[in-house]
């Protein structure tokens, strides 16, 4: 068996998500069908992560196993022929027969940026969350600062979320402000599900003085999911870049 | 009467363009029915240019006349409080009584700008022309500067627009490239309908040498629609900015 690595793109808007689920639009669905037809042959395709409905990524990674001989080339050229324009393959790469490569199991870490605009913006409205109250930057740049490190996020969370350790080793959170647009980065080895959405929601409560910056420290250390703040809408977060070992 | 000014900034892809039209979503037709249900009387909403279907605005300017006595502040909060989430008043301001400001005759020109984008770009797609060819710049920008000065377009205008003159006096008309982007400013006293599309779609054919540079001069000398190439499609165009005398 060959495996093969797909750099992907696509926009979440009309997608319920990565993760195949019967009945419903989905990026490893719509993905996987057109493989099953090109290689003759069923395909699983492993996802870096799981991105939510509504999601987007510009720098997703996934990988599958094939008998078929069919070259890269040829592969990144039919899916990009056949899929529909709000997905894309931006590289396709051949690691050969034998290759332990695994999407999710081999990355390192995943890099996540959730756009906010202050204001109504029609134009960027589908890519960032609205916000109609000024936010205060600075004490949420205090409350990312908590967020470095190897810590427990089971208060930002969701509860249903099957996962054998709720600890992520946070290697970068910082907020920028470009304009009437604020940016929060976050690089993580892992990341739970609604984890930044929730995240992201708990930081603008803070910069909107519902919530202290050392709240962040407390929620964290509550380990509670109805201690946290809001939830912030999954149209504003995109998936960036996935780094591997 | 009294004269109100507004700067409106829309997405134009779920509207049939600017001018109200039976039985179709306008641009102009939203704001009016907003206006006339606060303003308990009929207004007809005045545009500095009137937008194709899918053509996007961030600084299209408006202007009405009113016997109310709602303050601008109030109308620009009603309107956004009413508003679709695709279009925003960013300023209302009152211009008094007795104005002779008319947002269409009082224009001293319009800057639009097309996007264009290279390759597929599933997070951009709404707002820029995919163009999945190579071009070669040099030659789209040495067609560019024909285009500078005072000018008969009939060449690029649809047949059936309705016009005195086709003569436009074009201020700038440049192409600039950022990463993976090729965008065409332009600027000019007038537009007639369909010139920013019918005019990008013409340089793009010169940029993958299915013409060539001079035959820009030569297409707009001959004053004839059928000798222009490709007309762009209008998601990739944007009313950015109308100056005023």
């Amino acid at each position: 068996m060959r495996t093969l690595k797909l750099f992907l793109e696509y926009d979440g808007t009309s997608f319920s998500g990565w993760q195949v689920q019967p009945g419903k639009r989905t990026v490893q669905g719509d993905i996987e069908k057109v493989l099953a037809k090109l290689l003759g042959e069923k395909v699983t395709l492993i996802g870096s992560g799981r991105t939510d409905a509504g999601v987007h990524a510009k720098g997703q990674v996934a990988s599958f196993q094939t008998r078929s001989q069919r070259s890269p080339e040829t592969i990144l050229r039919a899916l990009n022929a056949t899929l529909n324009r709000d997905i894309t393959v931006n590289k396709a790469m051949d690691l050969g027969t034998g290759s332990s490569f695994h999407a999710r199991f081999s990355a390192k870490s995943r890099t996540y940026r959730y756009h906010i605009v202050l204001g109504r913006a029609p134009l960027r409205r589908r890519y960032a969350w609205e916000v109609s109250y000024p936010l205060d930057l600075t004490p949420m740049r205090q409350a990312a600062l908590c967020l470095l490190g190897k810590r427990n996020f089971t208060a930002f969370s969701s509860a249903h979320a099957e996962t054998k350790t709720r600890i992520c080793h946070v290697k970068k959170a910082c907020w920028t402000a470009h304009g009437d647009e604020l940016i929060f980065t976050v690089e993580a080895d892992r990341f739970l599900q609604g984890l930044v959405r929730s995240l992201v929601g708990t930081m603008v409560d803070i910069g909107r003085r519902r919530f202290q910056p050392d709240d962040m420290q407390r929620i964290l250390r509550s380990r509670d999911r109805s201690s946290a703040g809001t939830t912030a809408p999954p149209h504003g977060l995109c998936l960036m870049e996935v780094k591997y070992r």
